[in-house]
């Protein structure tokens, strides 16, 4: 069984993460490998950890990169905050909404859960109604559903979550480094996100900040954390003054997020976010100009995923392999409720680009007229094109 | 606040890990990203498998890489093998021993512990006592005690643990790809490992392997995993036919260790195995040339960590740093019980080369020298020389 020298496609990859990788950012990653103790690597850790409270827009001084992926930034979020018998408000409108309520039994909360339909976000009205029904510890939303493609609002819903005593937690794994998201203005308790997506990195850690109000919960605890490899206070240590060891980081992928989070840092944040809006509202205008249906209002559309109904009479089955096989683009179809019904195409990080837009439109008007869908030639493309022209 | 570009020194590294990692590795690492369910990864994920099934000699199904570091994967052995009020017997010789006994209690289990001094293994019948005291569900010991440099034998501990209707599991952090460890014929029921020891990959992944066993008991839980982010029944899903979304799998980390696994593979597991073993005689013949003491005895001397005591007089806080500074070679100080007392040195994967124990030798040497601790100029290398020539 000899196998073969790694020789992967070059793929545009335009789904919900992972996204393309800045070529700086697969660089350093490469870069000579340092112990976990090094002064070299404390260094790219505290620096690390700065370029994070940018990103995150906070001063939280626990704000660092998890050695899990996004889910293991959802469970540590969930089991840090919480023991036996705490109630959790779970806001569910997509598949990590779902999620939460998948993990907050285990390590012993209770669930309470508000749910809006796939596709749509939460009205501050139905935060509060259910508050009033009964106190809970912690209220956990998703800023960014990326199964949905839905932008939750959240300055309303924090203000009436601590009125009633409440923390807030965000999932914030599609939405970081690409969506405005202010931690401290927002007053967010707790948020976390994943490396692969709007930060452009690959996929491996979880960047998650706790504020003081989530800190206080952290030293008041009763009990152990469910977890030993999530236990904040002892990852603290390790990425605090003490320096105690806990877990050996993984070097390189810490090479590779303080890359990423350089090129986000001279980019800047606004001209990030402005990016990310314009060349999704170039590729809306692209779709719709084919004749296709958006799944979620503009109002609540996520600039970093874009989800698009599939058209009556074109098979899903066929469309989305030939992208792949034939263009080499990457996108992704539906989850749960929405399988099959709809396209996800994620614009994040460095897959963000104009490019990018008129390859996708490009390539989606000729297999659509392939596959027998009619689409008027040309109309997509120039209507991204006018987006542009008048940014 | 802006940053420098990533420029980390290039250090050999003979600590406990990570280890130097073979250039191919590197190279592999920073190949395009392409989709967590991209047919290309799904053959890497595939490819992978069959390649830590040949490293752990086993023919395990369920043999994957865990998307966290080795303690992740010591949590999920503890975690998915345990539910609440079952006991479990930990063999404690050293601080990873003593990690598991941290962990249990977190999912619920119950620790009966046994213990053997720092520096030392355990004798089967200490096991067999334990055991006559009163069933347990498993029994989890360390192959190699990173923390001590003790190798524990286990094929007859695990014919012991199956007599009296336990589990074996097995930390294998220092061992997998540098010492012998035969999954199946030894019969151990569950074994995770580290990427960045003697596998020489960047750490981030922790490679698992469970048994019929073990398996079984995934099956017949009454109740969930502790943790979500670790239960193998929901990861299994995504690394086996069905590939039903789990987590974002770190696509860069699985190509380094996928290369990894074929340097493995093409030396052969016999010659690697050889290679350890020679290499650190050398190192040890040297070390006590020199006058030093080694920590453990011959018979239970980890190939891939050598443990010496610091000789009195030398000022620990002094040597280690400069051999950093003037020499870029890391080693590691003692953990626990042994802080101050030992260095460990680490002759790991791509680590473990002749270059690198006449490089430390001769730098140790020097830095004895200068410290005031008198030692015999040249004896050490020669004594090294000779086991190469005699080999």
């Amino acid at each position: 069984m000899p196998y073969t020298d790694l020789n992967p496609p070059v793929r545009t990859l335009l789904g919900p993460g992972p996204s393309n990788v800045h070529p700086r950012v697969l660089r350093a990653m490469a870069a000579p490998l340092v112990g976990h103790l090094d002064p070299a690597f404390l260094q790219v850790m505290d620096e690390t950890k700065q370029l994070l409270k940018f990103v995150f827009q906070t001063e939280n001084n626990l704000t660092i990169p998890l050695s899990g992926t996004g889910s293991a930034g959802m469970e540590a979020s969930l089991f840090n905050l919480t023991e036996e018998g705490d109630e959790v408000l779970v806001a569910v409108n997509g598949y990590f909404g779902e999620r939460m309520c998948q993990m907050v039994p285990r390590c012993g909360g209770q669930v309470r859960r508000i749910e809006a339909p796939w596709g749509q976000a939460f009205d501050p009205d139905q935060v509060e109604d259910a508050l009033q029904e009964g106190m809970v510890k912690l209220v956990a939303m998703v800023h960014a559903e990326t199964s949905t493609g839905v932008l939750q609002p959240l300055e309303e819903i924090s203000e009436i979550a601590h009125r009633y005593g409440a923390l807030l937690l965000v999932d914030a794994v599609t939405s970081l480094g690409g969506v405005e998201l202010k931690v401290d203005q927002w007053d967010i308790d707790a948020c976390y996100s994943g490396t692969q997506k709007c930060l452009s990195c690959p996929p491996g850690l979880s960047p998650i900040t706790f504020g003081p109000r989530a800190e206080e919960v952290l030293l008041s605890r009763r009990t152990s954390v469910g977890s030993w490899y999530l236990d904040l206070s002892l990852i603290q240590r390790y990425w605090g003054k003490e320096r105690t060891y806990h877990h050996t980081a993984p070097i390189s992928m810490n090479y590779a997020l303080r890359e990423a989070l350089r090129l986000v840092q001279e980019e800047g944040l606004e001209a990030r976010f402005a990016r990310h809006r314009l060349n999704q509202r170039a590729l809306v205008a692209g779709l719709e100009a084919m004749g296709l249906e958006l799944l979620v209002p503009e109002e609540y559309r996520l600039p970093s995923l874009t989800t698009v109904r599939i058209p009556a009479g074109v098979e899903e089955a066929r469309v989305r392999p030939r992208l792949l096989k034939e263009f080499n683009i990457e996108i992704a179809g539906g989850l749960g409720d929405l399988k099959g019904q709809i396209w996800r195409i994620g614009l994040m990080g460095h897959s963000s680009r104009r490019e990018n837009v008129f390859l996708l439109l490009s390539a989606l008007e000729y297999l659509l007229c392939d596959e027998g869908f009619s689409v008027p030639r040309g109309d997509a493309l120039e209507a991204a094109g006018q987006v542009y022209q008048s940014s």
